[in-house]
Order: C-alpha cells, then structure tokens, then sequence
C-alpha cells in the first residue's frame, strides 16, 4: 500500500489527523526509565501503545537517536511500528538534502534501513536531490516549504518575483515534483495565513504541520487553514507536549497515560474545527 | 586549535586546498576487501594513510556510512584521523537543517559523537536553525549556498529583489551569522563567475568547493574564481576520482597507490593557477 493510501485510511480508522513526534530526549524520561540501556525503545514503545489508537501517524526524529548513537534503538522502534501497528504510517523525520548520489544513500537509510513509509527532505538543492527519493514509488516523500521556527523566514519569505520562495517550493513540488502523486509539505502551524496560501497551491497534497503544543500555534486557526474540502489532509504534528506531559497524580497516571490523555485531547481539539 | 586555524595550517603545512571525500560505495571497493565487516574502516583507512600529506582536509559523507548501517566504522574514522592526523581537520559533510532544539542534537552528533572539526549545514530553516552548531565556539560550520548540482538552480538562483537566492545566503552569513569567524560556505566549482560573486561578498572566508573531477568543474576556472589575496580561501574537493582512481597495473599500483597518484596530481593541478 502506498504512504499516501496508508495514511488516508489511518485518518479514517482512528478519526485522528494527529502526527504524534517522537523525539526521545533521556532527561525528561521518568526515573524508571533512567539509566536503562534500552530506555530509548522502552520509551517510545509505551509511547505509542498508549497513542497509537489516536493518531494518524508517528514521526521519529532521527537527530535525536542519532545524538545518542542509538540508531539500533530506533530501528527496533520502527520495526515494532511496521509489525504491531502495521496501518500507522511511520514518517522518518531526517529533512535530508544532498546531490543525487548522495541523496540515494539517504533515500536507503530511510526506507530500506528504517523502513519509514515516508519521510522529510529540504528542497535547498532542488529537483534532482529529491529526484531518488521519488524513485520509492510507494514512500512519501514530504517536502519543506514553511518552517514555523522564528528563522523560518530568513530565506523562505524571500520576496522572488512577487512571490515568497516557500510559494515557489509548493508551486515547483505541486506543478512538477509530484508527478506520481507522492509528495507531502511541511508548513508550520505558527503561520496560518500562509498555511492557506499553500492549501491554495497544492490541492488536496498532504501537509505535514508542526507548530502546535510546544511551538503555541492555534489549533482552530490552523485546522481551519490547511484542512481539505472533506476534513483532512494534514498530519498535525505534536512531540514534546505528549511525550513529556505531566501526570495527574491524583488520577494514578504514569507518563504513558499522561501521554495519551494529552493525545486525545489535542485529537478532539483538532476534531472539532474540522467540519 | 579552532577549526579555521587549523585549516590554515593544514593549507600551509601540505601545500594544498585538496580536500579528500570519504564517500566508501563498498560496491568499488577492491576485490581484497569485499566481504570484511570492516571493510569500510579498512578502505578509508588506507585512502587516508596514502592521502594525509596532499590533502587540507578530510570531508567523510555520512550518507555513505548511514545507508549500511555503519556509524561505527564513521567513528572509528574520525577517531584514527584524529590521533593519528591531528593537524588535518575533519569536515563532517552531513547538510542537516532543522529546528534549534533539534538541531542541537545534530551539532552534539557532528562535534561530541564524530569529533568533528566542522559540519556543512543547511539555511533553508534560517538563523535559529544554525545557532545551536555556531555555539561550539572552535568548530566550523560550512553553510550551503549555491550547489554544483542541475538542480542547485531551482531555488538557489530564484531573483530575490535583483539578487538570487544564494547570494543572499551569502550575505546574510558573512554580515550577520559569521560573528565568531567560525563559518563558511558550499559553493560548486561548476559555476565558477558565481564562485567570484560569492568570493566577492564573503571576502577570506574559507569555501568548500565540490565538483571538479567526477562532476566535471574545471580546476584552473574554479581556482582563479574562489581564491583569497594569498593562494588560500577553498577546500577544494575530490572524492570519486581519487578514492576509486583506476591502478596502474604496469606499475604496480593498488587501489591506494592510485588514489595518492591522483590526489597528487589534483593538488599540484590546483597549485599551478594559486598564483
């Protein structure tokens, strides 16, 4: 099944366009977690076991195992999502950009290595950096366009041609890049205006939007920005804020079921706004 | 030592702006390696061994390295050049981009993980997105600004208020990101009157240069173009051509042999338009 059909039946089958992030920093992990040697996995697996239900997809930041040399670690993770959660689509999150040659060793390391159903590239080096991506006709290959971080704008809102160059990227990705109906954006949730300009651009593409939680962009605005005529179209991410959500001692909560609480109200949240 | 002086001395002490890539394709190695689970180590190992005396730096590819599964032999890498070739900085070539807490991962990756002296990075994300490398006051960070790639054109050359993309990259390091002396920029040898554009904006800032040998840039062109006042200012690259160099069999090369063969002959190429 291809990413984009994977991820439309898991918007469908959990009524969720929550992407939940998994980006283990070992500080924040509860005390019987510390000092493991596997507690990166053991994390994430409880992590998703108490979300994997409300969420349309899981992204793991790969620069987090790679800080920790703990790329065994989110092997197995990604090997535990393909075989217990076979319908939740896995987005490697590595934003890559190199020359050709290069840029198909990446395309390996995140698709026949971690065995991701899709995963984020930097369009800086243009067509033929994304090009051997695309060669992996059933991945998704989910491109930046407008990041919500406050630099974001240094190049990306560039004035060419009376039109910002992230306007350029999605117009490039929407004309001419996504010839077999595979490509994604990332636009942060922190811009809602642009947001709308890019669903403008891009049709019904998938869009790939951090910024909520931790980053504070508002969730009516952005659902109301990037969803498609039928309510989706979006992988609404949130990392920090679920992962390392604070348990209500009163109700007996661990971290995995703060996690998941906090999963489904950010879920509904989005639910409500999107018709 | 910071990273730029101990590029500095590297250029004096060797007498070069060669930079050797390490980007191992198992696939070309020779026949006495194939098949030896460190064959990698074994093959970079013996190319840098034939190399160090030629060469300003080493650039080794983490994709190459990522792809197979390999970050161990990448560490054993930088671990031997740097007890065993100190006075040669290592340039992780990496091009991450992301957000800033993210992108402390990546730069503890590059500089606590490999021990490198510098990293190439990526601007697409802006300031915020290079700050967390640039806190390592010692180390450098070599930023893309117009690649030798076909597709470097898509965004790079963009017009942006009558100046493309990448000159912009250009000014916006030199003037605002550059404030310890630690940065410098990715500019491909295949267009060298932008090389000079850039030369001219950044003044002495060191430029890694890929594109001459496989990828076809011509050396006297890219030398006269990238140049500093005195002979310096570029880490001129060669991977292809030196690592998988064609031995002699007349005279008794090994793959090795071959890549000093080459090598030498690059950096005194290279050295003949200095000037």
């Amino acid at each position: 099944m291809t990413f984009i059909k994977k991820l439309s039946a898991a918007w469908s089958a959990n009524n969720s366009l929550l992407c939940v992030g998994l980006d283990p920093d070992i500080a924040k992990f509860p005390g019987q977690l510390q000092g493991k040697p596997d507690a990166i996995f053991a994390f994430c697996k409880a992590i998703i076991d108490a979300t994997a239900d409300t969420a349309c997809a899981f992204k793991p930041q790969i620069a987090y195992f790679a800080a920790l040399r703990a790329e065994e670690q989110l092997e197995a993770i990604c090997a535990y999502l393909r075989v217990t959660y076979p319908q939740i689509p896995i987005v490697l999150d590595a934003k890559r950009g190199d020359i050709g040659a290069t840029a198909e060793q990446y395309a390996r390391e995140a698709f026949e290595r971690y065995g991701a159903d899709a995963v984020t590239v930097n369009p800086y080096m243009g067509y033929d950096s994304v090009a051997p991506y695309l060669e992996w006709k059933d991945r998704g290959v989910i491109i930046l366009c407008r990041t919500s971080n406050p630099g974001g704008s240094d190049l990306q809102f560039l004035d060419a041609g009376g039109k910002p160059v992230y306007q350029h990227v999605a117009q490039l990705v929407a004309d001419k890049w996504n010839t077999n109906g595979q490509c994604g954006l990332v636009v942060g949730a922190t811009f809602p205006n642009e947001l709308a300009q890019v669903r403008r651009i891009v049709g019904d593409m998938p869009l790939l939007v951090p910024g909520i939680g931790a980053q504070g962009g508002d969730i009516e605005a952005t659902v109301n920005a990037g969803k498609t005529a039928n309510g989706t179209g979006m992988m609404i991410n949130s990392s920090r804020a679920i992962l390392y959500a604070k348990p209500d001692a009163q109700a007996g909560e661990d971290f995995a079921k703060a996690a998941r609480r906090v999963a489904l109200e950010t879920r509904d949240a989005i639910n409500r706004f999107r018709g």
